[in-house]
């Protein structure tokens, strides 16, 4: 570890939590690390098993927010492009230089759709989910006044109870009007069961997929049969993304959290019974996070509480320890257990999230880390981009 | 409503979600809104009781994260000066133009304590709190490096089990090391009860409030008799504050979320039994939200999930309206039960967060309204400032 005290040793403001090529030891926190061989490993595992299987890979974008982590995606795991769900994160990753979005939800606000029409000006395939007839008119309208083409996907709501139509008869309907639509393309169906990504078991999540499967199939005969063919299915997560593959259904998956992993994620169990996160994918994102104070012989105190992470799904996990638990969260601060007291003031930990997505969200930077020393320093491009 | 399709009208960003003079309906969503006029009414009220009662209020800028919010505060209710948590909090309001910062916990880092000793060089009398003797050397010695005066707060722990000392001993022996040190000024105490704040009860929190004070009121008279006058004893919440200020024994009030408030406070009960949030203070903050999504007829799904707030304290509650309500809340999508089928895509809902600090967290921006227009838009200054 270097003397940090003077801060023109390496330009550290007060909102950069590291520079490049920084010692790991001098990285301020809390901030968000990635362990780089573990998420390079993870890209191209998944972009392996994708090209193994005949499934093009659309990376969810939304997870990292990240136009560097989605060039590497593309590059390392060989991505055919980003789903996003927001028309302001889609324009961030085209102007970073992605050419092939899918915004994977609905965008109804007219000045939105208005934005979203400009974007194919950008050199960029844009592609929307679509669930109810109103919406079709106001996208063609604005495709046609920016002289632009939008592909849309009928989404199909099929388990997760959010947005999508709910029957196959209402696909069709939809997909009949998007094709007359001037402006406009059908171009598939969006099938992302998000429901059942963190249920523990295998066999649970497949009865699942099973059933959303079923309703696809469906519709894409039923599409078939009215002479609209589908060029993308798409949907499958880090909890499902192999049935999807197996099912000669689905052309496209749409994973997001295996580059990262959570503790979420983490716990649900592969086939044969195995957490995920122990060889499927590897933790490749953490909260760096220090001990700031440690007046009770049995706890501690660090300084990553709400700001730094979301606890919608459990509490973070300390990464490589077994002897301290992090049991609290409040605004500023996380209560380590630490009945041995091996903790002292500045020590540092790693902490797995609860939740990746909206972790990253409330973080500016990832600092990417390998062999000790701090290689990138990668904007979270499209945070606060919620419009 | 003017046509809002044409972002030059407005010149409304990717990264922007209202322009100073648009109509209210033409917001975008989901982004903060402040009712400006419920803002200030609480401003003046919390400082016309501060005020009534001889108490200095140094509001709690944590919360907020904004200068303009803390600048109003200063204006219109006389707030002496600003709490925050973090270092790069309080750069950024030194920078905005306050004067008087205390960062109300602990900075054990050498990087970050030698940031903290060059803030007064900008300026800025720099408050901090310390519960280790350790600390007291770290902290003089940055102090003596750049010339440079730290006044330091013993922070005791009367209650939340957090950071602070756990006895009177503890807070003499802390103090005469810091009145010993040079560079540093023992200013007083630091006792911010963090854990009583939310119990409903009104006779609970003055239970564990009353507890707090003997223990402050021990602490001060022990240094009294060392010769240790306490410039500074401060303390108390939005759920504490009126226990605080007629307990003879605190002088500098730490109040934050009154100005805003939330649905985790706002059921909070005062004395005569009635939520806080009915009279006491009002909804100034909002997430605004759209729907996006209909195609249950029970079910409506809006744009503001994990992504627009955090949900650690409660799932958000749908302002003014008691015939819909937010059941579920998702990373991108919240879920409302809409019984009747009153709300269409495109409605937009006024929600108060469950927990506004880690809500305001995730935002860039606060859009101010009053009747019925965009009147400022405000920067979350310290957004991500979190080292």
């Amino acid at each position: 570890m270097k003397d940090n005290t003077n801060l023109t040793d390496y330009e550290v403001g007060y909102d950069i939590p590291a520079a490049i090529g920084m010692d790991e030891a001098d990285i301020q926190t809390p901030c968000l690390v990635l362990d780089l061989d573990a998420l390079e490993r993870n890209i191209v595992k998944m972009g392996q098993f994708a090209k193994d299987m005949g499934m093009r890979h659309r990376i969810h974008g939304k997870m990292h927010k990240s136009v560097d982590v989605a060039l590497l995606q593309e590059k390392l795991g060989g991505s055919c492009g980003v789903c996003c769900q927001k028309v302001s994160e889609a324009e961030a990753f085209v102007r970073g230089g992605i050419t092939d979005v899918l915004v994977s939800n609905q965008v109804c606000d007219l000045a939105k759709i208005d934005r979203l029409a400009r974007l194919p000006k950008q050199g960029a395939r844009t592609i929307v989910c679509v669930d109810d007839m109103n919406n079709v008119g106001d996208l063609s309208a604005a495709a046609q006044k920016h002289g632009t083409t939008i592909e849309c996907l009928v989404e199909i709501d099929c388990g997760a109870g959010r947005c999508g139509v709910n029957s196959t008869q209402a696909v069709v309907d939809l997909a009949k009007a998007i094709d007359a639509a001037e402006g406009l393309k059908f171009t598939g169906i969006q099938a992302y069961q998000g429901a059942m990504q963190h249920m523990d078991k295998y066999q649970d999540r497949k009865e699942k997929i099973d059933i959303a499967v079923a309703m696809v199939r469906d519709a894409v005969d039923a599409l078939r049969g009215e002479g609209l063919d589908c060029d993308i299915v798409g949907g499958g997560g880090t909890g499902s993304y192999y049935f999807e593959s197996a099912s000669n259904v689905f052309n496209e998956l749409q994973c997001g959290s295996y580059a990262f992993m959570d503790a979420d994620y983490g716990r649900i169990l592969d086939k044969d019974g195995n957490r995920i996160d122990d060889g499927e994918w590897q933790n490749a994102l953490f909260i760096l996070t220090s001990v700031m104070s440690h007046t009770k012989a049995d706890k501690a105190i660090c300084d990553a509480g709400l700001k730094a992470q979301s606890v919608d799904s459990g509490l973070p996990v300390i990464y490589g320890r077994a002897d301290v638990e992090y049991i609290k969260c409040s605004d500023e601060h996380g209560v380590i257990a630490d009945p041995d007291g091996a903790l002292k003031i500045n020590d540092k930990l790693k902490l797995v999230p609860g939740h990746c997505d909206p972790t990253c969200n409330v973080h500016d930077w990832y600092v990417g880390v390998r062999n000790g020393k701090v290689e990138c320093l990668w904007p979270v491009t499209a945070r606060g981009m919620a419009y």
